[in-house]
């Protein structure tokens, strides 16, 4: 309940007690046919955190925070098992690749809870998806191993506010699925579009409404169409677009 | 750290104010760009549970859980906004449906760990993304919206214990990705091997090493393909794959 992201962190190493800790919390999350099918790169090193920076789009979190966490969808080390156990593995397709990101992404977020529940605080890297083929020469990864998420991980040097939330109505349906109204999108909408910081992010940006910072400044369609490009040749690339 | 799945559940009904507690401490999850790009289907009628059972191959705790929650990457709430405010979202593309997945896995997370700390019980269907188009018409999920995993949920009728999972070591790799040798991948598989309900399922299926049962039984290469054609058919119907 309590959740904010974390962006600017102490310059105090996580002891390696506490990390092992929240790393062991982190896999017993459930994971498909107890397969385990992802990795954790936990990066220390400030060199490699300096060569990961651009591909997080310089965001100084990723070389301030000591630690960074890249959540990888993993089917490599489960092919090597199956190849030395006289095991043919049918894996390099889009199924695999999306119950292995599954699999990581119920790891990361355990892991970010341990870390609070910890006192330790995160921020989550959206980024990793974007340059995921940056991330893989960078940190080595071979085919069958995709990132999917990053985390910086350290002690909060900030405390800041929640974030707001859209009401729970707005998210969630009961028994299926009922699609919005008008009148409905405008209730669910407006106090996040009445809240102070939003409204200066509105005139700083020179728009007319929220809703087009998004659309125009944030999350633009032609960046997320090169992104997507970029993501389904990564999928090819590492092995997971195989469909014969 | 004491996750297991509940498979068996007490016919009691979940209480309103347990079930909102924990969804709201969900929705309290990092989003990207605090675009809260998903829904959570809350699903208690048992005509729709009936319905729901076939797609997650008659599994008696569909039916069984008092309720079932199916997480959705949902891009349809935040575009009709838009369209309200005079922006043109452009997420009909591939990177849109995964940013909207892991907003959704993370949610998934949330929320199992709330329940969990509430003493409920949860197990994931990984069966959503296989029969996703069938979901679709059975919870009337419009464009822009894809079911990516499904939890049922209620008070434990089973006290299971922990699952084993591969030692910590197996899934970490410091800095950067180190690849794994014959040698390490003997170390880290074996005790899973040796464990007696292990053994008893490799004789049991006829076969030769665990990973066998996983290859030939479990996830067939045959059947990955064409969950992985009939996923993409569906992201292609949702309006998620115009990358022009």
């Amino acid at each position: 309940m309590q959740h904010r992201s974390i962006r600017k962190y102490q310059q105090k190493p996580v002891p390696e007690e506490v990390l092992l800790k929240i790393l062991e919390a982190g896999i017993r999350a459930s994971t498909t046919g107890n397969m385990q099918v992802y990795s954790i790169v936990v990066t220390k090193d400030p060199a490699v955190k300096e060569r990961l920076a651009p591909t997080h789009f310089n965001q100084p979190m990723v070389t301030e925070a000591p630690v960074l966490l890249t959540f990888c969808a993993d089917f490599n080390r489960f092919n090597k098992w199956c190849r030395l156990r006289r095991a043919d593995p049918g894996y390099d397709n889009f199924l695999s690749f999306f119950t292995a990101a599954i699999d990581a992404l119920l790891v990361a977020q355990n892991v970010c809870i341990a870390a609070e529940s910890m006192d330790l605080g995160i921020c989550y890297l959206g980024t990793a998806t974007y340059n995921a083929g940056e991330i893989i020469d960078i940190l080595d990864l071979p085919r069958g191993v995709v990132p999917v998420t990053a985390v910086t991980l350290g002690y909060p040097a900030e405390d800041p506010g929640l974030t707001d939330r859209l009401p729970l109505d707005a998210v969630i349906h009961r028994d299926i699925y009922r699609d919005y109204s008008e009148r409905e999108i405008n209730e669910f909408y407006t106090q996040k579009e009445l809240i102070n910081t939003n409204r200066e992010f509105v005139k700083e940006n020179n728009m007319e409404t929220l809703a087009q910072v998004f659309t125009d400044i944030r999350y633009k369609k032609e960046d997320n169409i090169l992104f997507s490009k970029a993501l389904i040749e990564v999928l090819e690339r590492q092995g997971f677009m195989n469909h014969q």
